[in-house]
């Protein structure tokens, strides 16, 4: 049977929204049953861009579609959220491929050397690049809304807010962070809360802006920004945060990660997690491993919540942020497709359009793919002296009532 | 060495909060460092007391309790809560004492024939037992409250309305309901949420009780309730509950019970699981497991977390209420005590000293020791017509903003 029969047979059974394909002999086909607004059509200019799909999944298809081997009309990201349904299951990667993808995996391993390289190929791409689609306090983080129409700046701001008060921060508490991205929730926090922040951060790009920000504000005695891994950190602290870099930990590390919080977080000290989790435990697919994080993992809860309890944390809150994740790379891919020629003045255009392909399927695997958010806020032991419930988190001006027994 | 210097010896280290015992001889000592108001004096009316509490750990020590070998001056509470601190880790069955659970274990195994007997002993010691010193609407689960002084019929009350709004009920929806107790739940959320609830339960009493009052309340044809196992339950529903179950499932069924919800929720349905957790895994105590639940496991998260991602639930929300369980039992302990002796006519003395290692135990397990108490609240699915935030959950005038993309 030819490819294009094959593929026909396959989807005239398919009950999903529809879609178009076009054919490499120009011929196009109607799938799937559902009239829905996110219609789209693949073209396939060559019969070898289908088969690298069939045969590399995820990876094949970011490859055709960098290398105009398929193009899109319609939103790329209908296109691949509609991959993430069990009926595109049957794309798997050969067997040589999977061997690939385990040789990469070994590769990328989060060693101490292993998590600079990591960290290197994606985070020092270029601050000015970030500045370009990111918010104004560089957050390359999920943001948390108010409301659906709101603004990425705001949201930003807000997302930072949130964690100050679930961390409860006050005055002269000591903090240590982990992952400081551009440095913006460390200068925030110092700023409104008067906390004292040590943020360690392995990529040189990052803690270079980061340096000279804190300068700026003139809050170089409050913060301190640490070219270093966080396996190496020092001292004991009253609170402990890391924002979006468990995603970069590996699994063979997180009970090190969680030992690291053990370790410097002094007892009854409050921490948070906030990470990109799964709805099950699965490796990355190989396009995000192959081009966009090396060595990064996502995990599972199934996959964090044991190395915590090996610790003794008391797991005081968990927060499911998905949806606030697909509006924040909702503005992301819209900021970025705005800058498109400022982005080709950097970067060529198989670049673009990896870049295209990566901010497209992050958004949807939050709205529509296995991808979540969580917040994950615990204490070091038992903290009786806690808040009876969690409407400060919402409401500045309500001081929420805090135990008064067993403290 | 004599079992009396045995003992002075290995507490002559101890740094903990100060207490007294008195041995069998009538030599009193104090042991610890720290100056509490919680110090107490163990009396041992017999060098066997103390041996049996040395090999059998916290069974022997109830045993002696209840056959009165040991006399506590001061609350009970505060001796029992001490043997939680790791110090007290010595006291360790013995290998003969660890066959004799296993055997238990295995006989109170939650077959459908099992569960049954297990729970029978007891939710079925008489309605009038409990409502001694439980709540008005008879809730034998964690209550919520307000602020720390709020009395228990109101925060019973609050308990209920606060599930019932992160279940978001809406008139007409119907609702699975695996574990009614008395049917205070099922009853509260029909009359003010109008949702018709099918509740399942074993204890025939219970079961008796929730039927009579949901005629007095003219509710039969909204809530219905089922002397059935969980495992029995039949239909599909818009929403899930179970409060205060899985603590019966035991761990061989926490499959089973995440494949019934799967089973009987409809897809993008809501649910919620309410349940004692455990900070880490660890088998029941010896002295509950004989006396007080058979049968019964308290889960660790990371026991529970596994079973809920194979179906591909969504985790949205783990709240931590343990601090809220341990001033619930404050309140069903002085109910008790102060019932002593309507008690006294229905049950002996052996029986009423049992009850009081539980309740003081149970009390202090959640201020001091490794139980917590979590509310889990899933999606069958990816549902995004979800509130952006959880700030409905504390106000009900609060109408919070649903996300209005990706629906």
């Amino acid at each position: 049977m030819k490819l294009d029969d094959f593929i026909d047979k396959i989807f005239s059974k398919y009950k999903g929204r529809k879609f178009r394909i076009q054919f490499w002999n120009g011929v196009k086909r109607t799938y799937g049953t559902e009239d829905t607004d996110r219609f789209f059509t693949i073209i396939f200019k060559t019969k070898d861009a289908l088969r690298k799909i069939i045969f590399k999944g995820s990876k094949g298809f970011g490859e055709a579609y960098m290398n105009r081997d398929i193009e899109i009309e319609g939103d790329l990201a209908d296109c691949v959220s509609l991959t993430s349904e069990p009926y595109f299951k049957l794309f798997r990667p050969t067997f040589r491929e999977k061997l690939k993808y385990l040789k990469l995996f070994l590769q990328n391993r989060n060693t101490l050397r292993g998590s600079k390289r990591n960290i290197h190929s994606h985070y020092d791409l270029g601050n000015d690049f970030y500045k370009l689609w990111l918010d104004k306090n560089m957050q390359y983080t999920c943001a948390y809304f108010d409301y659906p129409e709101q603004g990425l700046d705001d949201a930003q701001l807000n997302k930072m807010e949130y964690i100050c008060r679930k961390l409860e921060f006050k005055t002269g508490e000591t903090v240590l962070e982990t992952g400081s991205g551009w440095g913006g929730f460390a200068i925030y926090a110092a700023k409104k809360y008067g906390v004292k922040i040590k943020s360690y951060n392995i990529s040189h790009e990052q803690v270079v802006c980061a340096k000279e920000w804190a300068k700026k504000e003139g809050l170089t005695d409050k913060v301190e920004f640490i070219e270093d891994d966080y396996r190496n950190a020092e001292g004991v602290y009253d609170k402990f945060v890391s924002i979006g870099m468990l995603e970069h930990v590996g699994l063979d590390n997180y009970q090190t990660f969680s030992d690291i919080i053990f370790k410097h977080l002094k007892d009854k000290g409050l921490g948070l997690i906030h990470s990109i989790t799964r709805l099950y435990p699965e490796p990355t697919d190989s396009f995000t491993a192959t081009y966009i994080f090396p060595g990064a993992l996502i995990p599972a809860l199934s996959e964090i919540i044991p190395v915590l309890e090996k610790n003794r944390f008391t797991i005081v809150d968990i927060d499911n942020l998905r949806l606030h994740y697909a509006r924040t790379l909702y503005f992301w891919r819209e900021n970025f497709e705005k800058n498109i020629e400022k982005v080709g003045n950097m970067f060529d255009d198989r670049f673009i359009r990896m870049w295209r392909v990566y901010l497209s399927g992050a958004m949807t695997s939050f709205s529509d793919g296995p991808m979540t958010l969580s917040q994950i806020l615990i204490t070091r032991g038992k903290l009786n002296n806690v808040r009876l419930n969690r409407r400060a988190f919402y409401d500045e001006k309500y001081k929420d009532p805090h135990w008064n027994y067993w403290t």
